[in-house]
């Protein structure tokens, strides 16, 4: 039961010679979504291993280039390869409007539809569900409307102990019914309730992406506790007034972030090119959270199952 | 005075791990062109040590991804960097509806004017100029409106040989009048002629681009003596009934236009991403037209000053 995260581009706005915009792969029991979509992104999936058949949604946080510009070419090919699946995307509103002009002069022979579910930058909500996982918004504050996507695994269905159901000689309709929550009375007349017959046979994983955002207090909240948080980190602490006039954060806002919402490992990048050796951002962040990883292109962040 | 070419990209439309979509840069006495401008066109320059700013005009041959994607992230980053010049942008005439969709969406912040000059791409005709270098349009044969471009080092001015000022004392004005075309008469009643008395410092060197296009007798004039040619070779000659149900080119169609053109140099490049190793196009090639070569990516091709 896969739940992996492979980042594709770690620059900001704009690119390097080594680096890529913005882009994120997550798999979740094997099927991927990928979450914004800088310019070359494509060729990263290509040179990660990940199919952009395999796709089964696309999130697009907001509508600058270096988070979008890579969505053409990738719906160009996935047509030219065959697709014929529906491709939802997940975005502000306005995208609903670039995709149809974008549509109007490169769609006409398209495999496929891609349909834009536009997302309430303003408040958060459930936006998308399958049978394995749910994806809810995370306001962000940024210059255009701006939204954070937090991922987390469904809530598997209880399993009852095994030794339980030996001792008791538990019929399959009594099995049923403590793992739909209820409990059950034995032929002796003992109770035994779902709370301590059960178990859940793993704890649902998270992950929350947060790009591109100043620190906001509704972030924190947002993302409280998961197990893995992506916050950008534009800029250093020396670039606090640029950081606020551009509406980014620093490697200490991000840090910030996930100390206060006390989530498991933080992962930062979206780092600006001025800067050269990125281990300025870790010295930054690492006294704030320890648990703080520089954001690696191609290199797979894998969450193992909790139990 | 550099005379030198830059390819970015050889793939086709589907890209592969290792290369980018089709973009060239033509370095012209210093200043730089760009032919087409597939996705990743911009890192490409960064990479081949070209700075965006320095980019005196763009040139689309046609509307497919592969050969456009690029140019919004990259008109993206000029205006990041500052750029105030206007940049000129040649192709087809839709070109303009496109660009104006994107400005509308991108293009609020922008710190310079990009501006369409469409092509006709029935006809040819001279569609820029500058002092050092003109450019003509190609028309193609495509599945939609295509241009070629024809880039043709302007006719230097003459010289006039060092012996003969020294020989006959010629004055300034007598210099300026054989450097004009001019002939003069000597007091003596000699008469020196321009033609004998003059020699052009440089003989102008050209470079024809030829991407998308089927097999074309047009072509052929149009590219007639050309010191370099680049024309798509996107499938071998056991697809030939795929290269004319898309409209592209083989191998051997590249090596014919070549050969009778009677051009000096032969770039075959827009690979098919089915096709493994490159040599089997340059084994087709070859035997038609000898001064065939393979496509590379970042590895400058200069054309030396030819006296």
């Amino acid at each position: 039961m896969t739940f992996e995260l492979t980042i594709l581009g770690t620059s900001s706005a704009l690119p390097t010679k080594e680096h890529y915009p913005t882009a994120h792969v997550l798999n979740v029991h094997e099927r991927l979504f990928l979450i914004d979509c800088g310019e070359g992104a494509q060729i990263q999936m290509l040179r990660a291993g990940l199919s952009t058949s395999r796709l089964d949604a696309v999130f697009i946080s907001h509508l600058h280039g270096d988070h979008l510009f890579g969505l053409f070419g990738l719906l160009s090919t996935m047509s030219m390869l065959g697709r014929k699946k529906e491709l939802p995307i997940y975005g502000p509103a306005q995208l609903e409007e670039v995709l149809h002009d974008h549509l109007r002069h490169f769609g006409m022979d398209m495999s496929f539809q891609a349909v834009v579910h536009p997302v309430d930058t303003d408040a958060p909500a459930l936006i998308y569900a399958n049978p394995e996982m749910t994806v809810h918004s995370i306001p962000l504050k940024h210059r255009v409307p701006t939204t954070g996507f937090l991922f987390r695994e469904q809530l598997p269905e209880r399993n009852v102990h095994k030794h339980l159901i030996t001792a008791h000689h538990l019929p399959v309709s009594d099995i049923l019914q403590l793992k739909n929550g209820n409990d059950i009375t034995l032929p002796d007349g003992q109770v035994l309730t779902c709370e301590t017959a059960t178990y859940l046979p793993y704890i649902p994983r998270s992950y929350a992406y947060c790009s591109d955002t100043m620190f906001s207090e509704t972030v924190v909240e947002q993302v409280r506790d998961v197990d893995l948080l992506y916050h950008e980190a534009t800029y250093l602490s020396d670039k606090i007034d640029l950081a606020q006039r551009t509406m980014h954060s620093t490697a200490a806002d991000a840090a910030t972030v996930a100390k206060q919402a006390n989530v498991k490992r933080l992962l930062i990048g979206h780092f600006s090119s001025r800067y050269g050796k990125k281990e300025r951002f870790l010295q930054e962040a690492l006294p704030i959270f320890p648990k703080t990883q520089i954001a690696e292109e191609l290199k797979p962040v894998k969450l193992k199952v909790k139990n």
